[in-house]
């Protein structure tokens, strides 16, 4: 399936090469407004051309063929669709016959026998991230006018390490300066080291990984549930669906692995007001599956770009044997730097997929300051 | 939902002092016996009751309902049940006025309105991991009889590390030797590092993390798909239902956000009878989505157990205000060690789901030795 | 899968002579009393033992295994058991060989490769509606609550027919009155009608079909949606999950064909209190996948009970050719009277999952007197 | 929802007066060709402007923007879209205050808050269901190339009534010969009176409703299965999807309600060459929700058409009160003709996907002659 959410459902179509990529979102709430403007700048983080990104030119303006009217959801599945134009598919030809070192095409081609397109890595292209940008955005605006924010950074390009978030909560102008820089990093300095990363990587003919870190706030007490149902779980479901993503962690994540329950667990507290909450967050704002009211916040890995400049090895399917492969054509030499806006949005899309689950306890159920306790 | 999988449908419901817990599986192959003695010897490694776990005396026997017949699936419904004897009610009342820190109580009290059960964390407790160890159990048990198997061992407690398993295999001899200590180490060294990091935790009235690395070999190329149908999203997706998993990573993981292309990439290459597979394995078994037909290998995090014997601070919902909680009771001081058994059987149904999808080419389907590129 | 619903997860399992059957719900509102002896009033008007049904008794006592506390929803799924006592496998040994006419019994065969449980007709058994009503009964506890009330009678037994409710809203103490008979249609002299109807099948060693008419009260308006949305698919999915359902009508039904519009159509009107309302309901309350706030109303046909005490032609599967079969055993000559509770229950549980849908418009938009209507 | 299937995702988006309507199928199998000459004349024969039908100029010309390579599906989500052009918005401005009796104008308008779009009954409009023709065409031609074929014919308009077809299987050159004709009944004779209904209708500004009769042949033996899984359920949710369709029968139907078991039970026989099949096909080739081998057969109802153009009360939501209201425009008469080909379609996609379900016994597991029977 290209469909995700159990409310909220986003489906992603398109190949790298077809006529266009696009997505339907059904079970937008009537009544949203879409701010095309905004949108834009969303997918215009995401897009190519920058210094640092591929060359490829991509015009990205999506067409909302429904969903709207006047510029306002309707109720009505929404679809977007970006045409795709600048395709060179002779680029590919041979990689058709020579499998890319890790890459999706040998094993798509023994998946779909042999019968899917492979222009451009068709269905596994990156380019599907751009109708993702669409759906996500479309959700974040939702979010936003009910408090609820988005936000990532490149936590890491190669060795170049920006700080981590605040994850009691991060300074509005130091996200706002993020979008800024050529490389979504909380400062200057981090975002300098990270291009610096990124050029050597291309100066080499390589490429090279990195990390985002993902930041939801103003998020309700008890969004998610158990077992399955855990916003965590659906959370990371979905990362994984981003090309490249090759591990996501939540708050402490695999440092909690080296930690003791006395360094980890976060103590209940009363703020200000005399609210519940939390005084530390180690827990990335998830426990039990379930939000805790302080920012959510997970990382995920992505691995470098696998298509390099450089000869590989791989396998010739036309003519057995072994082979070398010189992949040619623009490639990124990081998806790190465009990833941030695509994890942000399906981000956006779990999050409000989340809010729109039926609820646990009927509205006209009286609420109980005490949870029960039977006798015996 | 406790439901996983799209053509296996596994429930999980129960709560830690209810009746029972409890597993539905539907969409299990008919035909498919079941073996009963091997299914006591998993879950015997999920029990607490060693030196290393709880006291708690969980019988774990499961009564199989329905869905068998004569020991072999009938192709409807296999429900198991396990009663909840050992449970001690009275325990708990102190932390149904004070929510344990880091636990789902507080959360849970928001989203159930004070309407759940918080004896011994209702359905959130790591109880409800028994059924799903049945439900693996089941799943492995078909499985290997085509050749799928799925081991894990303990990668790390606290400083504590064993070895990571071969990427290209790891030897049966070895897997055969880690189920027969106290911790399923790959050595007996590394096993009893760990033992004495759990025991320092427990001398401490403190607890202590860990990661599991899960391996799954002899699957077939091709398996999952593109975007929302990889199975690293969906094998994420289920392991973050399983309690005190914070994070998970395929392959070099968070390793890859370090490296360059050169080195991340495995090369396709032909083995001795001229099959494709790739001359290393630091994708993990997964690229775009699909199996490699390397083994499939991932790491999880798991945080030390919440429950700690220090005093903690936390609210009081009976009086307002903050409150000192003492966690009284039985627990585990490492989750990790019973965490491997749990993560084989809900790596086991999500494998198992995944071969029942439709297949992506009809078997009266010609295949194609080369992939199409059209002219132009 | 034995799953239905969306927001509300309820999975049926069991065989008519393994251990048990049961169910589970999941998503359950929490904060929810269950009212056991109204549950086991619906039981019993489901349960054989009356003149006109079946001889074989089941005690049909449910145990709830968890999801409650104290008699209340806790959130978690709630799974409830019903153990099969007085089952006789013997009886059923030549029904193996010897495919019954017009069961399942040759088609799960062929579906299951034979290793389907074939005693009592297995995961295909009326047996299997026992759980359904508890899951049904105690979603009708829920709507009844927020004054939704589910009602059917008999509406027909071969020739014998009763009147139909009154589509603007049937009489309390008629429907009440229903329960009191033997066959619950809306007159004494109906259901004696109707009762004369099986007692003649039951001396001719045959079965005879019906109808049952199904009316839901107090729904709000615009429940259900368009396309695949629709209320009226939802429910007609439900109900064939019903042994022995083959036809479903909802209002006017098969009638409308032979109708003009100016027949059919349902004039928005105004109520006394200047609410809009329609001025008839031959629509059944639900116009475009939506309901209309009239009550919900449609008409299921039920085949006669397969099982006749008659001789019947069929195939032998051990011998192969053709071969008689004489059917034994206790057999309901019509299965219209019990599956009156069981359409209810399903109604129940499909209304109470579209009442949990996320909403169409979120609670803090503002809603429009006036649609929309854009220039030009 | 307005997505079906559930291994073939069929997701139908678009509003009548939207820029565009369209369908993504995904889980479609790749190495499948898709005539686009055949597509067209499914369209054709949905599509208005036939003197019988509404004059709106519709060109349905659907672009295929991805799935396909070469005219051959690649396993990626497929995409058509057909563009709105004919559109007189101004037509509708009424109803945007009036709401159409019988039409789907008022429960939108509580739904979605008055936030839906209104234009030629947006969403609700059966427009949609071009693309539902494109879908259900290419599952067609897929099924066509495995044997089974799906084809629907008139049974009746209004007081005029074809013959069914025969239920064993109908004559194929009666089949072709239908689709010649203005109204796809089996004979000139029927088409010519239905024609004469229509023609009645339409000359008193009126419309008038009807029956199709679907009918699949070529399906293999053990479709669907028990429960919520049957293949008469799921038809049923699919055809109550399609607008103005108001119940659903399968074979004898409502007519099983009035006869006895020994008139309505298929005896289980031999053909010629010894295999297992029904003596008759009372049943419409559906027993326990599986199929029988014998050909699926299923009639719906439709409504006649709403929009009419006599004078119709309703209220009027700008000024309170009630109000006349005259429907202007251009519509069917009636529904049933256009409708064939769109319950042919839903139908092919139903039984596509039910093929696609996961194996009830895994290929490589030994099929058993005789079904078990345990002693005891």
């Amino acid at each position: 399936m290209s469909t995700i959410g159990r409310n909220l459902h986003v489906s992603v179509f398109g190949q790298s090469h077809a006529a266009a990529v696009g997505v339907t979102i059904d079970g937008l709430p009537a009544g949203e407004a879409v701010d095309a403007a905004e949108l834009a700048r969303l997918l215009a983080r995401r897009a190519p051309g920058g210094k640092l990104a591929t060359q490829r030119r991509e015009a990205d303006e999506p067409e909302i063929l429904c969903g709207l009217l006047d510029g306002v959801t309707c109720g009505a599945p929404l679809t977007a669709v970006i045409r795709n134009g600048d395709a060179k598919s002779r680029d590919y030809r041979e990689s058709a016959e020579k499998p890319r070192p890790s890459h999706a095409d040998w094993p798509a081609h023994v998946r779909y026998g042999g019968w899917q397109d492979v222009r451009g890595g068709g269905v596994f292209s990156a380019r599907l991230t751009a109708p993702l940008c669409v759906a996500g955005g479309i959700a974040m605006q939702i979010l936003a006018r009910r408090g609820i924010l988005v936000a990532a950074h490149v936590r890491s390009i190669g060795a170049a390490e920006d700080r981590p978030m605040n994850p009691m909560g991060e300074d509005d102008a130091v996200l706002a300066a993020r979008l800024t820089r050529p490389v979504a990093a909380l400062s200057d300095e981090a975002a300098e080291r990270m291009a610096a990363e990124v050029e050597a990587a291309r100066k080499a003919a390589d490429s090279v990984g990195g990390t985002v870190e993902c930041m939801v706030t103003g998020l309700p007490v008890g969004l998610g549930g158990p077992l399955f149902d855990g916003i965590d779980g659906r959370i990371a479901y979905t990362v994984f669906g981003v090309p490249g993503v090759k591990g996501v962690e939540f708050g402490a994540g695999f440092e909690a692995a080296r930690m003791r329950g006395s360094e980890m667990n976060d103590p209940w507290c009363r703020d200000e007001a005399g609210a519940v909450t939390a005084a530390a967050n180690r827990a990335g704002g998830v426990v039990g599956g379930m939000t805790t009211g302080l920012p959510l916040i997970f990382t995920c890995a992505l691995k470098p770009t696998p298509s390099i400049g450089q000869p590989q090895r791989t396998v010739s399917l036309a003519e057995g044997g072994e082979a070398e492969l010189r992949i040619r054509g623009r490639h990124d030499p990081s998806i790190v730097i465009r990833a941030v806006p695509v994890l942000e949005a399906v981000t956006a899309l779990t999050v409000l997929d989340a809010l729109l689950d039926a609820p646990a306890v009927l509205p006209d159920t009286p609420r109980r300051d005490l949870p029960r306790v039977p006798e015996g």
